[in-house]
């Protein structure tokens, strides 16, 4: 329930921004093992005709353990980096967080760290206002 | 229940192998972040006197997707590791994985590719036997 609710509120935050959703579970194949980004999307660059093609991975953070659900995400956005270096180097993964997780949560030294060290891009939304707040890389 | 049972098993496997358990929940402090890492153990080198001092991250692999509980060993041990390079440099942290899960999940190239790049170190450890069947560096 949770789940659908963010990652509809991810989708409206994009659409406003100007993307297209082009997948509502973006597909990574990787030899034997098969794996399921939340969103793919894509948006056209006016000046030059390009596009942009992102994955995002959507992150809530509602569980009661917020570092257990970083420890999740940090595995997963690897995992799914690397697959998409094969797959597709051009389209660049995002980890969608929310505002307040990425004010509070976010600001800790340890978790900073580690977005810093793991090359983590993140994209923070505001739930209530389903807007995207800020592109990170 | 499950998660108990491979605590147990392990502990078991590392009692057997000589080793002395410090910890039934090694304690990593980061700053404001708080984790458990789920073993602390100790050997004593007889030739040099020397200590060994491990950390063990335990995964059962039972859960139905192998590859979902990759992501969250993988977050894990990034972090645990990151944690302990500070906190401890000298411990080692090991992932341990049932056999079966080593010989059959841990066999497809992604995963084993993953635990290349990551530089995951692994203790392969026998439910049945109780017993440890590898150590992988």
């Amino acid at each position: 329930m949770a789940k659908d609710l963010f990652h509809q509120v991810v989708k409206d935050a994009l659409v406003k921004d100007g993307w297209n959703i082009t997948h509502d579970q973006f597909p990574v194949d990787y030899g034997d093992v098969q794996m399921q980004i939340d969103l793919g999307a894509e948006r056209l660059l006016a000046a030059t005709k390009d596009k942009t093609i992102i994955a995002v991975e959507i992150k809530s953070f509602v569980r009661p353990s917020a570092i257990s659900e970083f420890h999740t995400a940090v595995g997963q956005y690897l995992n799914y980096r690397r697959a998409l270096r094969t797959q597709e180097p051009n389209r660049i993964l995002y980890l969608a967080v929310p505002k307040q997780t990425y004010d509070e949560f976010f600001r800790l030294r340890f978790i900073e760290e580690g977005i810093e060290e793991y090359q983590i891009y993140l994209l923070v939304y505001d739930v209530e206002e389903r807007s995207i707040v800020k592109w990170k890389k």
